[in-house]
């Protein structure tokens, strides 16, 4: 069967044949239709980012499928099944405490591997098995929106842990930014009106026509362009914020988010920054942070149940949104216009089968 | 009758005489026992925090309080009743949303005023009045211990915050960190203990033999000397922590406590420094927040479940643990002692009257 890799040394994905996988026990074999590409693909690609599995040179790519599960095997599941696998599998040396209580997203990254990313195969290729529990079942009239319920999924936790860091008290947010206009920052944004908030707004640094705005501007939030209101003065410029979620990777963000958060808010960080030592006034956010009661969460990957929830969020998006945000579905002979990058690409996938 | 004030312009506490006051509709008259002392009556003595009640130029010290009730008026309260007065009051406008529904703690500071602090009188006078609603009842064998139950009321806040920070998954927290050998620092290391910490660090820079490291010790923690091992590289040296506590007000620590955390940790920030620029590496302190889902949560004050708590943990702790770090309770006529600040001063109150 044919996949997507990236070999050792090499800084573009190509195709490569592959033997078609043999489902061990308790594994379903999945005939994969779409895999989304996102920031952390380009990232794996240009060697900035996670990692070979053990004794390998080429890691099959992609992190985001949806498939149908070809041979169920004795599984739960019964072929014909459309199915989402989650993303992180156990270490070459097995199990351990977070897998087993079904919380791999908490694993630190040395007690977990990911599919697509560090140290395991991901689902770029025709065919991939995956152990019944890391499989998520999906209706099949969202079988073609099925590679967006992984990002959701990261979304559906740091929202999640956001909300928890809030729930010793009654918070009820109103005003929510996402830093980054990126797929995942305009999925969360979507996210944020589904869950009532009033007011939401959107940083980026594009120049309109940009449709990334357009999406942001149809959803009723409000752009702001970082490079006239930094981080810093979005109080003052529009208001401060019940939630911010930071998906730019822009270290800066991490800290001069609490001077945009209100009162009792909270920061979501999700970017994954190289090292970069810069100024800050540590002793005024220090004071801010503490005689505001604000509160930051960092949060990496997913479990079962977020992925459940993102199932449900993924279904109520509306048609337009899904449609205006996916801006290429290519067949596998096209696969390289999947990772094109420029600024009329808002999110891609590679198309395997159909359903 | 007399109280202690600060007045404007001056940077030492001085007796006044002061009218005794008149109970308003719903409030009791306390007769005051004892007042304890801490860092933010010596911030506010100096003019670096808080502030004068509007129209006057004096404030009565004094925000951690224990008394007798001595006029019940038509409060639940009966004459005789010990109790312990919180420390938010409405604003001069009336009441907001954060009274209204019992969480002043969470009010921005231009929304409450701060008995003995910010905008109201405290309660360094022989008697005092406060609405039914702002006192808490101590049993009557715990009155002389009473003025620690606002800082442990603190505590209990943050922790209780930090927890919820941690709750949307499995945390079980087994290492504890408290950043401060001050008495809030001393105070909180004693609840993590009791709390059923497996193992609990607290840093400070005194030179041994000192008294705060013998309470350490005492309560089988283990004294962290930050000038030969600074707080990054407590992982190192010790271990990982699962909680860290900052009571320093070294605005350094608010971002260094990320590199002592554990995998899935969380630090609590309650210190209030002045404005400091410094360098850090903001990248790799972004990218470590994010990879280990890490937490950070700000603290300040408290509210009336939280003083409830802190009358069950005062309950709880050892004699030995109150005896040693209570270093002295000084009559009003010899109040000046109460305010000393060297290394043989843990924790001080001054003595209104006897139960």
């Amino acid at each position: 069967m044919e996949a997507i890799v990236v070999r050792r040394g090499e800084t573009s994905p190509t195709v490569a044949d592959l033997p078609l996988p043999d489902p061990e026990p308790g594994e379903a074999l999945v005939r994969t239709l779409r895999v989304g590409v996102d920031g952390t693909d380009h990232e794996v690609i240009e060697g900035n980012h996670g990692g070979f599995p053990e004794g390998e040179d080429r890691l099959v790519l992609g992190h985001e499928a949806v498939g149908v599960v070809a041979e169920a095997e004795g599984t739960p599941f019964e072929e014909g099944d459309v199915v989402v696998p989650t993303v992180r599998r156990p270490p070459a040396e097995g199990a351990n405490e977070y897998f087993e209580r079904g919380e791999p997203d908490m694993a630190p990254p040395d007690a977990c591997r990911e599919c697509g990313i560090d140290g395991a195969h991901g689902f770029m290729s025709e065919y991939f098995t995956a152990p019944a529990e890391y499989l998520v079942p999906l209706p099949e009239d969202l079988a073609e929106w099925g590679f967006l319920v992984e990002p959701v999924s990261i979304s559906e936790k740091a929202i999640e842990h956001a909300a928890a860091a809030r729930s010793a008290f009654d918070w009820d947010p109103e005003t929510g930014l996402v830093l980054g206009n990126g797929s995942l920052g305009l999925l969360t944004l979507a996210m944020l009106d589904q869950r009532g908030y009033d007011r939401t707004y959107c940083l980026g640094r594009r120049d309109r026509p940009d449709p990334t705005v357009d999406i942001i501007e149809e959803l009723g939030a409000t752009y702001v362009d970082s490079r006239r209101t930094p981080v810093t003065q979005i109080p003052d410029t529009h208001e401060a914020m019940d939630f911010v979620y930071e998906a730019t990777g822009y270290a800066r963000h991490a800290f001069e988010c609490i001077e945009a958060l209100a009162p009792n808010g909270v920061g979501a960080l999700l970017g994954v920054p190289e090292p970069w030592e810069f100024e800050i006034d540590g002793g005024r956010l220090h004071k801010e942070f503490v005689m505001n009661n604000k509160a930051l969460v960092g949060s990496v990957n997913s479990n079962v149940s977020h992925f459940e929830a993102a199932v449900e969020t993924l279904g109520d998006f509306p048609a337009w949104f899904l449609d205006d945000l996916v801006t290429g579905v290519h067949d596998l002979d096209d696969y390289e216009a999947a990772f094109a990058d420029d600024e009329t690409t808002i999110k891609t996938a590679v198309q395997f089968s159909q359903i």
